[in-house]
């Protein structure tokens, strides 16, 4: 097992890494003295893990919750079924909730831990891939909008990660390689020694290697527990922890977050921006190739669907939420490992950009 | 004009009293350097304030949502409505949204500001002694729950508080003396000079003369500063604002929340508090008495609705929120202005002073 400590003062937590850990009743118990907990899961990691989760808190009174499986399920309405049950079980402002699952279940989770009776504790146990690099690591927390995704949501810590890397075994394979694009997006943004052992290990990876996957996991969480030391709050740097998202945002629009999942959108934008960069002359042309047979090796799409065109996703990408007053700002890479967030690409660039990848002609996976 | 800061870090922001500032374009454009505003107002402010607020905010892009008044609208609901009309205008995370209201307007106004896209600049003008006060002041926003009364909230700190005085000329008078029972509250928990102060104005501020009214809302607003600065997430002093309120949550859940006011529940609270001070021996017999006139003197009820008995009063205390792990915690005075908060009263006495107010057979107002 390895440990990650995300450094935020009084409100610092360690992420566990390991082989089954989700049966580990000592680790639960570390971070639960709170005597009464709610487990949160859905209806396809439920069936698989909830009896051994409750079996390790035979110690405290526990409960368990589970919502349907899927991202429009992430939503306010379940928000409150998770604090109606709290209520029901009067659960006052010592209990604590358990996001048993992947992203969804933790960013809902998490929110109604923000949220109720103005914040209780709250403990991510990812189950897939994406989750346990990313989205359960560092606070952030939302539920979508019918107007737009992640619009409503609190950044709140949890105590703790516990990241079970046995659970990855059960992920069908385009979501475990929808993970692995945020995985790939540490080396590009800060980490160049991690993205050649990525290409280096790539085919351990992808065969699901124990040793391997717990290295890419550890090596993911210490990048982004260092981005959220940093800035919390995202006032500034944790910004390039979205590279590649404002080009997938807009993908996923297009598609009204049907057919591709966000990693394989978050793929081909990073990708997207390693080539804008490339055209401001900050990357030198290997850099986006390497990048692109990465994304391959990882079975993920390096175009995006030949029904989006050029004109179309600049107009989705105008209406991204990290676009600020003043401008929409992008994040590019002024080298390999070297992410900056701006404005200054000049539109002609990004235009150029687009219409390589989003005209139809574009070569596609 | 007089002004209280609130001192939190980067997070501090002042508190304005004074006559007619609602109409004050320099000081909204002092913290609203944001392009966007949405102003949010219900259907009783909204004609008497709006037009003069939004006069003032010609600078700014702004717009204004009108919700029902009443407690029965501070719901997630309406949190949403507000959402939906920030989504609707292509707000960005540098809008700001400007509570125009009582508490309820302010609490479900903070709230959206806490929740939409994690986090965005408000600020509360309260036009309620009972906001001006208290509920605007602090940070504590929410809404409620179907099973229980601000049950989902978070802490955000607004970036001003504009207290326009000339605003309480037209409340009804029930709500004007249910504020003052918050007046009267700071002088109990940490002011006795005030309490005095007080029982000296309370002509001047029954008849809503304007110094005594700007000293008195400045006075409040220093204290509730003090302990919001000492203690912003209520770890543990901030506790004690809540003195008389578990009383009071009782007496409003057994009304269903109806026919009384917040306040009004408020004031016998602290009656009771202080009756079960005097019986623990920490209060001298002249306290109660002395807050019982003044209570009488702001028109303020002074016993519960004899519909509520003692058995059922203690039952409702039981799921009061401030009910932690571990016995029923109460609010109490070990000194006029000294208040703790204890479970170390013995059942004994509480039981006496329950019986004594709640039997049908206490002294009504």
């Amino acid at each position: 097992m390895r440990q990650v400590t995300v450094e935020l003062g009084v409100r610092s937590y360690p992420v566990y890494i390991g082989g089954d850990l989700l049966g580990s009743e000592q680790m639960l118990a570390r971070h639960l003295d709170s005597r009464q907990v709610l487990v949160v899961t859905n209806t396809t990691v439920g069936p698989l893990y909830l009896k051994r989760v409750m079996g390790a808190l035979a110690a405290c009174e526990t409960h368990s919750l589970t919502i349907p499986d899927g991202e429009i399920y992430k939503t306010l309405d379940v928000m409150n079924d998770i604090v109606t049950e709290l209520l029901k079980r009067r659960f006052n402002r010592d209990a604590a909730l358990l996001a048993l699952g992947g992203g969804v279940v933790g960013d809902v989770t998490g929110f109604a831990a923000a949220v109720y009776q103005r914040g209780i504790r709250y403990l991510q146990l990812p189950t897939t891939l994406l989750a346990q690099v990313d989205s359960a690591v560092g606070g952030k927390t939302a539920v979508n909008h019918e107007l737009g995704k992640n619009m409503i949501g609190a950044f709140h810590q949890p105590a703790a990660v516990i990241s079970d890397t046995a659970t990855l075994a059960t992920l069908p394979p385009r979501e475990f390689s929808a993970g692995l694009a945020e995985v790939i997006k540490y080396g590009l943004i800060r980490d160049p020694e991690f993205f050649a052992w990525l290409e280096q290990n790539m085919d351990e990876l992808m065969q699901r290697e124990g040793d391997a996957l717990e290295q890419a996991i550890y090596q993911s969480c210490l990048n982004k527990a260092a981005v959220v030391a940093e800035d919390e709050q995202e006032a500034g740097v944790r910004a390039i922890l979205n590279l590649g998202h404002t080009f997938g945002h807009a993908i996923e629009t297009a598609l009204n977050y049907r057919e591709w999942l966000h990693g394989e959108a978050v793929a081909v934008g990073m990708l997207m921006a390693a080539d804008l960069s490339r055209r401001l002359g900050w990357l030198q042309a290997d850099v986006p190739e390497r990048l692109k047979a990465l994304l391959r090796r990882a079975k993920l799409p390096v175009a995006p669907p030949p029904a989006v065109d050029a004109r179309r996703m600049r107009e989705l990408m105008k209406v991204d939420k990290k676009a600020r007053s003043g401008g929409l700002r992008l994040v590019l890479l002024q080298d390999l490992g070297r992410a900056v967030v701006t404005p200054d690409y000049g539109e002609a660039h990004l235009k150029e950009t687009l219409e390589r990848f989003a005209a139809g002609q574009a070569e596609v996976q």
